[in-house]
């Protein structure tokens, strides 16, 4: 019996521990009454919000399973429903784990003498009840399908999983990003900059829409991001593993059937060594929160390297394969450092200094920041694909996106962490909870801003590689069905007007998406300033003047759900027509052009997003005139900006380029 | 004797054209000593300007000239030199005319009446010495090198004009573009949005720089933009006409040598056509100058497409070379109407709207509108090139640039006229002429954007296809030199490692520029408001209390002339360091991925510039609370961050992707 057989079964025993985990954070107490009352809304809102999200998506999804049915098979189309159903239930636990961590963070903070350990180990455990999700649900659902199709005539029917997982994550991801960025834009607009009052003050009617928002979007929309990465970039590799044309050099790395064992061999290792990264938090978390997350990292980082060469010895694959998991593992470090780079210190005070000057000035230096930070990380992609191009050929470059993401689960503990942070620090606020305990929650949030940033970073990396990687299994599928080799030639005119429609699709997308957050913040801004005008006594504080909080999050809600459906279509619909249309070799053209456009659009969007904000909190540190200066205003301009960057138009570009990719992959075998 | 034999006999007519309306302007009465001292100032400053810039870039092309003298051939380094001296000469003879054209205009505004048509005749006709002395000198320069060199076997030697142009045209795109950034930005900071005095008011010290600036950007940067445009096309279609592969195809077209000719004959019947454009607005300055322009052109195009079809005949080709020169004359006016639209009424509403709300979200909607606008001038690109290629192959990509250049003539002039209109505008406020003389120079400064924002369109339309030209003749040189067919396969990691470090060069070259303009423009706020505290009496204008502008002009000049060199030297030496440690492969997937990203880039930026400048306008005219409301203080914002994005990083995107392409195609034969 073969050692992938076990995967599902390892995938349960990592569920297993989530459930230990989510049971042990919802032992946890919850705080007074008022804490319990914020928390509840906000769980509701967010758990509101997900149901209509996932009626939506179910729609899509059977509008496409049936297309898939009557053209592809239907085996594809039970994949694509499961690989739906699992992300969606990733970013059902997730969200529960996360909207029951974040009331216990603060309640730790406030409580527990040190406080900062405590509340810490709780919202990293909470996080990590997201991240082990989405590395245990991808594991049984790829495992699954890998059992019952792993053979090379079959292995095109698993595909379908990823195109599933890709569907709800651009979905969520567009959906989570609206939702989470009209409420912070228009919150912050109205509260900040016209009232003058704090951030998350409880009077301000968008702040619990605000932190339903970190959860949808940084929570759901995230997970669903890197689930759809992870079963991606496995999937691809054990397509090209059943695909590519052997050889000499193929023969070397191993037979057909190993090398399509060998993803999935490798992000069991991941899993097992993710799950001793998280468990040494336990641990970890006497020693200061950066240092914690970092060495949990790095425990993590390390067990899988170890146990990735003893995956390599087990699959019986040659040893280049495992040069491409170390190349892999290093760009995704190498890119993650260069965005915290580019996200903080100079750089930042950079911005900063530009602020004095005014706005203008502040964005022309921040949008320079972000187009300048797109050189060091695609450089790391491209010697990554050299490198495992050299040692296992076009095989290779796949194993590199899963060496990236075979320890999802301690990446996405360490991400999902942010957030919750972030809403422990909003129910402390509005709970009127004291100065220490949100000087607790403030400093594991802002830690959450470089983890986020590092977070993005292996997203975009792995994407890119992901795309990549799919890309060229759809070069094989057309070979294979063609039987020549398909000769996606660029001195071929048609090839280059694919190209250049491809790269249009990403600024598409992105002026659709930072539309949707610019008219959704602006009925926000209205509906705000309506309430601080007409509920008499809300903006001096009077006792029992409340806002109408659920107004608000029924305005991002709607916004989100309206505004995500062109977008997540047009990311569907585009490579088939191109591809029915202009034909194959236009498609490839095509898929090419997205990737580069859509990876440096990514980079350049989350690097300047993450710069202005950490520019803003520079200064509100107290720096160039502090709260309140013309330099602070300025900044706060360029905040505003850098949010939808960040976090809504910059991470579908992830997704983006891996849904047209999955797409043109399944309707490869239609178009020849 | 060969037609193409007369193509310098014609330039030369077309320079003795230029020298009569140079001769006419200067014998115009150029107003009081007020005007002629503001006027003094620009012109001087404008040329010590020029002359230190040429000194910099003479030292370049001398290392240049000499390594490609040494590597290459001595003949190419001598048509290097010669393409950068023509380019020069253009700039030179254009920036005299318009420094002559500005005082004049304004005077003509001033004494006659009704003013309107005669100010419009003087700034058109200052601008055609511009325009057609572009058109002129490249039809001496490459109708000399083609005599000499226009067999297939020699013509190689052509690329060396046209690569000196590029490098010119880089070094002056962007240093203007730096220079006029600056001071614009540095001017308006301080002198509308602190001190709160009008533009080009005269107690500004940034004044004198910013109208300098209109010259060496708008003006001479833009000529050595589309000169280089120009001969680039006409250079790339004779290099396909030389190397593509023959086969039954290329038969029906013409013979080799038939095909080398055609794009001279098509240029000469393009300026004789202009010709005969800029003198029908001796008759058409009586209508509305919108009109007056708009048919200017279309005379032009018209008298183009005629003698067009009779030149196919003479040229002796097949009329699929004609229908390629109808899709390229097709594609810049659908690039020109595009452009206009998303630059005007609703797009411009749209960004005027979010203003209410803040500079964030004026930002972000500018954005979204640059985002949106790349689409449909991408898909006219894709169009042209599928319809050229259907009807005449490759070497029709080349036709189709050429015969959207032939009339640069015309589009140029109509487009140098803005920056004319400009300064006249600026003298007249500076020596307080009436509001009537504002109001004539003010309808026709406005004008100018829309012309400048057409004058864009078909700038990276043209940079777009001639690119692409260049890109194809790269691949066939590669292939000529080997002997088999360069399989530039997009399935070869080698390839999409080249278009993936492709696409970063124009993100990191927007990069550097913005900071370039960012840093002087910083240097300029601190000198003017050095300048308003110190000097006493100034801000109040009390008589005697001058600014010290030769010190702002100081400062763009010196800021223009060091920034320039990093990212004209990055663009020169990339494609070289690629393709010796890569190889030609990963150099040909660069040339993709630059040509992609860039013109992408470059649409985007010139658009949301240009709708960001129209949105201020719209609040100006009394709009959504009219001037000092705060929404007009946002979109001075949102116009700030587009003065970089459409007058500096935007059009060296232009230049950028073809100086890469045609150094690819000089080094290509080295690579193999």
């Amino acid at each position: 019996m073969d050692i992938t057989s076990f995967a599902p079964i390892l995938g349960i025993g990592g569920l297993a521990v989530v459930a230990f985990i989510y049971r042990r954070i919802a032992g946890l107490p919850d705080g007074n009454e008022r804490m319990r009352h914020i928390a509840g809304l906000i769980h509701n809102g967010a758990m509101t919000y997900l149901r209509r999200q996932y009626l939506i998506i179910a729609i899509f999804v059977a509008v496409v399973a049936t297309l898939l049915a009557l053209f592809i098979n239907w085996q594809t189309s039970i994949a694509y429903i499961s690989g739906g159903m699992l992300s969606m239930l990733a970013g059902y636990v997730g969200m529960q784990g996360a909207t029951k961590a974040n009331v216990r963070t603060a309640e730790a903070a406030r409580s527990s003498k040190p406080g900062m350990a405590r509340a810490l180990g709780v919202a990293f455990f909470g996080g990590s009840i997201m991240g082990l999700s989405v590395a245990s649900l991808g594991l049984v659902g790829v495992g699954v399908f890998f059992i019952i199709f792993g053979e090379p005539e079959t292995a095109s029917v698993i595909s379908g999983f990823a195109m599933g997982a890709s569907s709800i994550a651009l979905f969520a991801r567009v959906g989570g990003g609206i939702f989470t960025k009209s409420a912070d834009v228009g919150a912050d607009l109205v509260g900040k900059v016209e009232a003058g009052i704090p951030e998350d003050d409880p009077r301000n009617p968008g702040v619990i829409a605000d932190n339903v928002g970190d959860n949808v979007g940084d929570v759901a929309g995230l997970g669903a991001d890197i689930f759809e990465s992870y079963v991606g970039a496995i999937i691809a590799s054990i397509a090209l593993g059943a695909t590519v044309a052997s050889g000499a050099a193929l023969e070397e790395l191993g037979t057909r059937a190993q090398l399509m064992s060998y993803p999935v061999i490798l992000v069991m290792a991941g899993l097992v060594a993710s799950l001793a990264g998280v468990f040494s938090m336990g641990f970890l978390r006497r020693y200061d929160p950066a240092s914690a997350l970092r060495f949990s990292t790095f425990i993590a980082t390390g067990a899988f390297l170890a146990l990735g060469y003893w995956a390599t010895i087990i699959a019986g694959c040659g040893i280049g394969c495992y040069w491409a998991v170390v190349a892999g593992c290093l760009c995704g470090s190498a890119i993650g450092l260069i965005t915290e780079y580019f996200t903080s210190a100079g750089q930042v005070r950079k911005i900063a200094t530009a602020s004095l000057t005014g706005a203008g000035t502040n964005i022309i230096t921040g949008i320079a920041v972000g187009l300048e930070s797109t050189v060091l990380p695609v450089i790391a992609i491209c010697a990554a694909i050299l490198i495992s191009d050299y040692v296992a050929g076009i095989y290779g470059i796949g194993i590199a996106a899963v060496g990236m993401l075979a320890t999802t689960g301690i990446i996405m503990s360490v991400d999902a962490y942010g957030p919750i942070a972030d809403n422990a620090g909003g129910i402390s606020e509005m709970s009127g909870l004291g100065k220490d305990v949100r000087d607790i929650t403030d400093s594991l949030d802002s830690l959450g801003n470089t983890t986020a940033a590092i977070g993005k970073g292996f997203a975009i990396g792995s994407a890119a590689l992901t795309a990549l990687a799919l890309f060229a299994a759809y070069g094989q599928a057309i070979s294979l069905k063609t039987g020549v080799v398909f000769d996606l030639s660029l001195t071929d005119p048609i090839v280059v007007t694919g190209l250049l429609l491809g790269g249009i699709i990403p600024f598409f997308i992105g002026a659709l998406t930072m539309t949707s957050v610019g008219k959704a913040a602006f009925k926000m801004v209205n509906e705000i300033r309506r309430q601080f005008k007409e509920i008499p006594g809300l903006l001096e504080g009077r006792p029992g003047a409340e806002p109408d909080v659920d107004k608000c999050v029924d305005i991002s809600t709607r916004a989100a759900l309206t505004e995500m459906i062109l977008p997540g279509t047009l990311a569907v619909a585009s490579p088939v027509l191109v591809g029915f249309v202009l034909g194959p070799l236009a498609l490839g053209g095509m898929l090419a052009g997205a990737t580069v456009t859509g990876v440096l659009l990514a980079i350049f969007m989350a690097n300047a997003g993450g710069a202005w904000d950490n520019a803003k909190k520079y200064i509100e540190q107290g720096n160039l005139g502090g709260k309140g200066s013309e330099a602070h205003k300025a900044a706060v301009v360029g905040d505003t900006v850098g949010d939808p960057f960040k976090d809504t138009s910059g991470p579908a570009m992830n997704i983006l380029i891996k849904l047209m990719s999955i797409v043109a992959l399944i309707i490869a075998p239609l178009l020849v």
